[in-house]
């Protein structure tokens, strides 16, 4: 049973689509069993009509909320979840799982697999957005609720949400997407390939062969550097850092670090080390690449199976996923009469806004949410 | 004797500040002798009043206008560069000379130290934009010219284009800066960490020993991926490649390319490899960092000295030096009445517009130069 409190939470596992019912991958190759690693937040009510899924982004993990025994940081939306905060706890039921393909208790490719008892590394089939959300609907088949108040998410987590839509409309009163997109551009494929090859470049990376030995460290912190600079906006870096010297008078001369951007990018490089997976990096990123909701065709198209509700909030310093693509759902949603509520927040903070815009997401959230929920207590 | 047509042109080479008169570094060190690749294209007049000295940007060389014997290329502004172009050698004398630091002619780490008959790799001192400039002017000294009409040049060329009205303002009556910008910026000096950490991280860079050896071909390559995806804009790289696969149906699911995306930039990172000496891309790309007109002072008062005329230009899809970068300069001269000429062009190319943009660029160049032309002759 979970924790009462946001204040302190265990991460929970589930095995799911244990063979011969393995899960039937997008590629046609078939995954199981699978371990989920989630968190809840608040109660299910009696109903079972206060649930909300939330999906985290590229690098995130089960623990959105609350504090682990003995941490000193909470969850990475711990300031949206809680009581009275935007995903109220003391409304809400509010699950959030490691996706599939991750390193953070899903199942990905560091696991081990039953078949050789060792690591899959890249025997593990490469998995797609549509993946996730199949992997997250056993785990709320499995949690007993049979229709979502609410999928939200931001960036990757935002894909997922739009999915859920598409793929399970009758589980699914409404979606939250935040700094999110349809389809990844060429740009976001562009930089994705670049952070790949930085980790494929490392000799210990191995063809991904390196668990048990010394992992592909420093092609990891650079591919993790490249991805820090597409997080921040222009403006929040100069705001942050501008020319700033690291302690000293004035540059070195030399090719150590002179600007405090260089040791933050290097720290930043650093830490992901320490808590991600080499192989999961290339994994996931590939499933942002394939993402497409209307996989070439028209996006109205994609969102005829939907009976949703959608907020789709964006960010105009975002440069990752700008703005335009955000719109570009509005547009589409409206012109197939969706009830659709969408906001461009003005943020310096870039991609990472939907993380940091806490005071303008919160209301905008918790005012949806009361009007998702109060039209469901009608039906 | 240069070619007199822009048609078949050969570099030339020079070698100046010989002991005991090197030249003193912004670093403090000394450097000598130097080496400087350079062309010109179109006569010097007999007042030697015709001279424009045009800089190249970071990975630019002296070859800026016509054909190498054989060659199928032209040089890398050969658009903007011959008769009746925009600089225009039926009038001008153009002269274009490899920067100091790099490795197309110019004395730069891959270089013979004549002190131990060994390339210079990590001894070679830090050098910065002045410099460049500095080294330019011996170069200007020894082909006479007292006084050039303009210095010219995009990005890197356009910062020692600034640098020059600053730093030699009796010898230069105008100059033109192109997507350039008064100092770098975080973002700037993050994005070119990342590049430096992608060739240092590569097992055959040696700490910058690799001459005779391997050479860090990887890392090279993939700096300049992270480099490509800079110069283009998003809608460029949008408009260029979307989705598109390479020649086939479906994506992969693995980790091959898939996108036309991945493949390109892994061509232009290639390519860059047979072209591009790895330790001159570590200098260069630290010249860069240290870029700052005003010093962390007013950029008002780094102007002080100049008395040129300028045109600035910057081009509204060029994310990595910001249009908000030039009208910042423009801002500064206009305040201290400087005569100035400032456009943004609207332009879907990047950074790399300065190149691209012929048509827009040449009206503004020849109508500027034909201006400046003038008022020198009624001097």
């Amino acid at each position: 049973m979970p924790d009462e409190t946001p204040d302190t939470v265990e991460t929970q596992y589930v095995t799911l689509c244990e063979p011969p019912n393995e899960l039937v991958l997008k590629s046609g190759a078939k995954l199981g069993p699978i371990t989920l690693a989630y968190e809840t937040y608040g109660e299910l009510n009696d109903e079972r009509s206060n649930a909300i899924l939330v999906s985290h982004a590229l690098t995130g993990d089960a623990h959105a909320a609350g504090y682990h025994k003995g941490a000193k940081k909470p969850g990475w939306w711990d300031k949206m979840i809680g009581p009275d905060r935007a995903f109220d706890t003391n409304k809400y039921f509010i699950i959030c799982s490691n996706v599939l393909g991750s390193c953070n208790g899903s199942t990905g490719p560091a696991s081990i697999d039953p078949k050789t008892n060792k690591p899959y590394a890249l025997s593990f089939p490469v998995v797609t957005i549509e993946d996730m959300v199949n992997a997250q609907k056993h785990l709320i088949d499995h949690l007993g609720i049979e229709k979502l108040l609410c999928v939200a998410g931001g960036s990757m987590g935002g894909q997922q949400a739009l999915k859920w839509s598409i793929m399970y409309p009758d589980c699914v009163h409404s979606v939250i997407s935040m700094a999110a997109n349809p389809r990844s551009t060429a740009q976001q494929i562009a930089l994705h390939e670049v952070a790949r090859q930085a980790i494929m470049a490392d000799p210990d990376w191995k063809n991904g062969d390196y668990y048990g030995g010394s992992i592909p460290a420093r092609g990891l912190a650079l591919s993790r550097m490249i991805g820090h600079i597409t997080f921040m906006s222009e403006k929040s870096m100069e705001e942050k850092f501008g020319r700033k010297l690291i302690g000293k008078e004035r540059v070195g001369y030399d090719f150590s670090s002179d600007f405090e951007v260089e040791s933050y990018l290097k720290y930043r490089g650093d830490s992901f080390v320490q808590r991600f997976d080499a192989n999961a990096f290339l994994y996931l990123s590939k499933a942002l690449d394939y993402f497409d909701l209307a996989e070439d065709g028209k996006l109205m198209d994609a969102f005829k199976p939907a009976k949703a509700s959608f907020l789709i909030v964006s960010f105009t310093s975002d440069w990752l996923y700008p703005t335009y693509q955000s719109k570009e759902m509005v547009r589409a949603l409206k012109a197939s009469d969706f009830d659709v509520s969408d906001i461009e927040i003005q943020s310096n903070y870039g991609h990472d806004s939907f993380l940091i815009e806490v005071e303008s997401q919160s209301k905008l959230v918790s005012h949806f949410l009361n009007r998702i929920r109060k039209s469901v207590v009608n039906v």
